[in-house]
């Protein structure tokens, strides 16, 4: 755990330069617009630790994959969100001496992130080796209106000199991944150049050739006179000029990046050059105005208030700042990477985050079409998950999705988890139901869903198999949500959302029949489909498939044999040596009873209705004391469940863990990225857990409470046609729902219907709403 | 499998040249002397398959691993033995024209691995496409009486025409890996050149900083000219001649390699020059002559002879042949890889294949001090074993033996094999109980064996955890022998050898207390070792070890719910779907009932007289049908287990297939090299299965039988200090003892004293033998 930031409502604050946290500050202070991102880098020249970070959603590379021996299966190659052009270089000499704040005294050093107006700022003083002082100011964005537009203002001001400063403006594509497997360089040059005024360079990836470029205009406040210099693949425009004491010298770089996943290859430069010049034509002031506007009509949809509790304001905050600056929801081709654009690890690729954690919030806080989006990803992806399928030796159109992707083909590179994570297929069959649920669009069922749930059935189908010894269907060598056992046998979570898929997929069948009977029809024969028999075999497999379980403790067992282990408290683990993952061997981890996620309370919370509240607390007694959360997935959905057990400082305690778990750098890894996907979950810990909203049967659901700590909270979203903003204080809750019509909710396990306007909920105690 | 080679008794002969299996044949092919090893590459330039491969004992390189994500306690490094120095090209130009038998019209080809003698043949005709015709005459070896000479006589003979000949002699160390993780050149180039008509080449590998030099004479029949060419790590000396129809120009080369496992660096290249003189002074013939003697007289002690089944002949021949060619047992540094010389899979490095399948062969056939040697190996690699188990999170002086190591540490590249696979301890231990057994050799236990055991059984008993649900010791996370289960509960084979490992040690622990009680206590001082206590741990553990059976069928299973699995006979596999390993995705592998190699059985049989012979049976006829054979260490233990339950036919179908394993390219995978280590276990299959030889409580036991289709059969082996030799017919078994003195020995149960000379036993009829 680091605490090193400074804790305000809307913006995250480094006061000091801290050279040991600066690649975790590079991510934390990350921007981005859905389309592009970047890590919170310096412009200027610097010898300190960074990692150098420019990412543009899409463009990949298939990176040969690094394994032992290499095994029939196994996926040739890891895709991976490549490191692209760096746009921001701006390099200051002064009398001749390169500014780097890594081996100068700085005097002052300030680095934020407005999360209010989406900007990354940076403001430091610092003295030079010869006595030379200079006060930086840098502001940058990408923009959110203009999507392929970036901006940066840098203002170099002399304080107690006059002499010479040497500005070089610089747009580089000499760019490679730090987590390139065998050191390869992804990207071929294809030009560099100047035009007009407008540097431009342009590379494609090798094997998948996309091809990008990127413009850059640079600007000057009092007219400066400047060179060319053009290197391979790199282009800089060099200033020099006189500086006086109190002078300021201000340069604007404004970028365009345009790519081949949205143009014709041979347009790429002249749609740089024209969408750089349109963006020109606004100029930097506009451009800001517009990025501060853009954001501060997204929060007032958006924001979540907490009242007596800036730490966790200021992390909610955080938390959906960062979402919404990696996903827009407008492309169906694009998801959403564990690390958004904030870093290079998990290849930036797609993983079931998005559909057991992110769909959620966007079907809340995002037109219907967003979470649409993520679901129609995966449709098209069906058919490589059947070769996928076929691939591993499954048939008759089995489809097994892959554990993390970039175009529907399996690119992880551990058999433990391409082979054997097989509960992703679960979660994207979750997804559908979660969807149709929440939106009511049942004719996407029809369309789309029940397709791939035929497919995602007959894997799971031909996944179990009998056990004669058992009496029973078992699944065997799995690796459950829980990734600190690998090959287990009958994880309890893989086998139960298996166990509902058949059963869901049969229903869905059931509805698509009765409503469009030709479609069905036509399903059953493209899909070559035996409705009876197959449906026949699922349900004989559903029916009679083999849990796990402790009887005496009243608890479901993680996986078979897993008391077998020594059971011990986490809490035992001494400090020095967690994240366990940083510190123990993989064979100590293997082999302790600590759990990464509790895959068991995962499925409690997708199926909570399923089970009785007393087996909850059962299964949460056992199980969370067992959990180093060492997954970011992990603290939010035990936040959930404690909410519903009324284990209110529990729940309170796991929302701050998820919630600032890269601010605070919980699991000492932030330097690699930030937790986007995790953020999600974050953010349905605040609005399921602690609102207590859930859609049940199409109906809406709304329990809240309110952590002893805070005054107020309050926080909105979307359902159906309806836009609910839930204010609770101890003693009151009030809803406010926007746009005409009534709606019928289940508040506090009262049937009620909501009136357009403030719907308020008096208590007389604070107890009964606490 | 592949039948193109001719069986013969005494050779191995390829008659035509077939492209397709090239690979194969090298490997097959190769020769070596115990220090250095080749495969049987084309001395002339080849445009086809090929892998052309030099190598030299302990010289290795600690190759980066390639996983995909590391973990802690992964090996940094895969150790390999270096591909090194070629020294055998001869590059033919006839009229300017290359000579290369891919391309070419071959009229007539024989490549032949002359075993009696130690040698490498070919003849081969071929027609150039201007029509010339030449015969070439090849004969090739690395000398066994001086160990650092190799030697090529090459013969060119012009049949249909005059003309240009050119010839070029190389010494190359421009050499690379095939199976380089990251394409790396191991090597550093030190120097090349030519002093007095021997052409020199010197280099050290990177990391590992061994060097190695390597000099080269060439002489030509008719009194060349030549000119030398210096080419970066590379020397040829080029002939050019006239040569006439019917003429025959002879070349011949002998090499001389000298490397920093031996001498000083700094006297490398003085020391090849002076072997090389050396040699050259005896001249190509004399050294031939040495070798077939040398051959001769290692025939003489160690022939199976069998009538009546030359491909039986031939192969255990062959097993024999590459066993001596690989090993020699004179440097306690050196050991045996899976592929000795042969090719480059698995490193060179040393597995347990050592321990379990080689040393009784090098007991039987070799000085005591061969197989000592092979336990001092691993006696100097404790510390290592003990760092190796702190790095896994183990304590207090346990050992952990790597799985693959050439230096001590561990250096194999997957978890599931390194972590897991933790058998090796308990055949290293297993080892030491086997030569002492064979022996008589009880003080190697208190000079040597002991500290070994105490730190293999204090691994043990960390690595068992008591099992609160079971009430009993599991030991959980392994990976047997059988290498197609990863990460199983409760290995059968794994728990015993556990077991007996720490009860083994005990024993050891009073007979060492007994014999020498000041080592005794200086080594427990020495080892914090608190007898009492640990002791009492062990045998608390060792008493009430959980292991897996199926009462029913009166079986081990080979782990905890094994027979939750789908079981079907290994026969339904389909002929196109075998070897699985190259037609199945690992994930189904892992989950189907299919067995590389029965670990139940190994246990039988390494513990055989724990175990009545109806026990052996029920869980070998259990077994055997799910085997699917596909690792080389399998079928000669099965075969051994079939002869004790007289499934004669089975015994010899898997002597047969593990004595052709190489030849007959069962596994395809033979182009990979072969597998030398499993050659012991076809010796053993032979003189412990057939033959009946073991020894129990020192002494020895005889109990051979007749397989159906031979007339007789003969073999020789050592045992303390008498030489037997065992001669079976039908009606007739003959042991013949050399040395003074008698021996009392066990045969066919009874107790029979043996007599120096020829003892002999009939039998009425063939079937009280058979």
């Amino acid at each position: 755990m680091k605490q090193y930031l400074s804790i305000e409502p809307w913006r995250i604050v480094e006061r000091r330069y801290f050279p040991e946290y600066n690649e975790v500050s590079e991510s934390i202070f990350s921007i981005g617009n859905g389309k592009m991102g970047q890590r919170a880098n310096f412009e200027e020249s610097f010898s300190g630790k960074t990692l150098r970070g420019n990412y543009l959603a899409g463009i990949y590379y298939p990176d040969k994959t690094r394994v032992g021996w290499w095994k029939n299966g196994y996926p040739e190659y890891f895709a991976k969100v490549l490191n692209s052009v760096n746009w921001i270089s701006v390099n200051i000499l002064i009398n001749g001496q390169a500014l780097d704040l890594h081996t100068m005294s700085i005097l002052s050093y300030e680095r934020v992130l407005d999360m209010r107006q989406g900007l990354l700022e940076r403001k430091f003083t610092v003295k030079f080796p010869q006595g030379e002082i200079i006060e930086v100011e840098a502001i940058r964005f990408y923009s959110m209106v203009y999507d392929e537009i970036g901006a940066l203002s840098y203002k170099v001001k002399a304080i107690n000199f006059s002499g010479k400063i040497e500005v070089a403006c610089i747009l580089d594509f000499n760019v490679r991944n730090q987590d390139s497997n065998y050191d390869e360089i992804f990207w071929t040059p294809i030009g560099e150049g100047v035009k007009q005024d407008i540097a431009l360079v342009s590379a494609k990836t090798k094997k998948t050739d996309f091809h990008v470029s990127c413009a850059v205009k640079n600007s000057c406040t009092f007219g400066c006179s400047s060179q060319w210099k053009i290197e391979p693949q790199k282009v800089s425009q060099i200033i020099q000029q006189e500086i006086s004491e109190g002078e300021t010298l201000t340069i604007q770089k404004i970028s365009c990046t345009t790519s081949s996943f949205y143009y014709p290859k041979d347009e790429l430069e002249e749609r740089a050059i024209a969408g750089l010049n349109d963006a020109c034509e606004l100029g930097f002031e506009e451009l800001l105005k517009q990025q501060k506007k853009y954001w501060e009509d997204r929060w007032k949809e958006n924001d979540i208030i907490i009242e007596n509790d800036v730490s966790a304001q200021q992390a909610i905050r955080f938390n959906i700042f960062q979402l919404n600056q990696t996903y827009t929801g407008v492309d169906a081709r694009l998801n959403i990477g564990p690390k958004g654009f904030t870093g290079e690890k998990y290849g930036g690729s797609t993983y079931w985050d998005t559909e057991a954690y992110c769909i959620p919030y966007y079907l809340s806080t995002a037109p219907p079409n967003v979470a649409r989006n993520l679901l129609i990803y995966r449709y098209n992806h069906l058919e490589k998950a059947i070769e996928n399928a076929q691939k591993l030796g499954f048939n008759r159109g089995a489809a097994l999705y892959p554990m993390v992707t970039m175009n529907g083909e399996e690119c992880h590179n551990e058999w433990e988890i391409t082979f054997e994570e097989i509960h992703r297929n679960g979660a994207i069959a979750y997804a559908i139901f979660d969807y149709v649920n929440y939106t009511g669009d049942d004719q996407y069922l029809i369309d789309y869903g029940l397709e791939v749930l035929i497919g995602i059935a007959r894997f799971w189908a031909q996944r179990f198999n009998f056990s004669r010894a058992k009496g029973q269907y078992v699944m065997l060598g799995v690796t459950g949500p829980n990734e600190y056992e690998n090959n287990v046998n009958n994880n309890w979570y893989t086998s139960y959302i298996a166990k509902w898929c058949m059963e869901y997929t049969v229903k869905v069948l059931h509805h698509v029949k009765d409503k469009d009977y030709d479609k069905y029809k036509l399903l059953l024969k493209e899909l070559d489909f035996d409705a009876l028999a197959e449906v026949e075999r699922w349900k004989t497999i559903a029916g009679n498939i083999f849990f796990p379980e402790d009887k005496e403790r009243g608890i479901f067992l993680q996986q078979e044999n897993y008391l077998d282990k020594e059971i011990r408290a986490a809490s035992e683990v001494p400090e020095n040596e967690r994240p366990i993952s940083q510190n123990w061997s993989w064979d100590r981890i293997l082999r302790s009873c600590f759990i990464k996620q509790a895959d068991v309370l995962q499925g409690l919370y997708f199926f909570e209705h399923h089970f009785d509240k007393e087996t909850i607390r059962r299964n949460f007694d056992f199980y969370e004391p067992l959990t180093v959360h060492e997954s970011s997935l992990s603290p939010c959905i035990h936040s959930i469940l404690a909410t519903r057990l009324d284990y209110h400082d529990k729940a309170y305690e796991l929302f701050m863990r998820t919630a600032r778990l890269d601010l605070e750098d919980f699991n000492n890894d932030t330097n690699e990225g930030c937790h986007i996907t995790s953020m999600a979950g974050t953010w349905m810990a605040f609005v399921k857990g602690f609102g207590g909203v859930k859609v049940r049967e199409g109906r809406l659901e709304i329990n809240p409470f309110l952590p002893k700590k805070w005054e107020r909270y309050s926080f909105s979203f979307g359902f159906r046609n309806h836009l609910l903003k839930v204010t609770v204080k101890a003693d009151e809750i009030s809803i406010q729902k926007k746009f005409k019509g009534s709606l019928t909710i289940l508040f506090k396990g009262q049937v009620t219907t909501l009136f357009e306007g403030i719907n308020t909920f008096y208590s007389v105690t604070k107890a009964a709403i606490r």
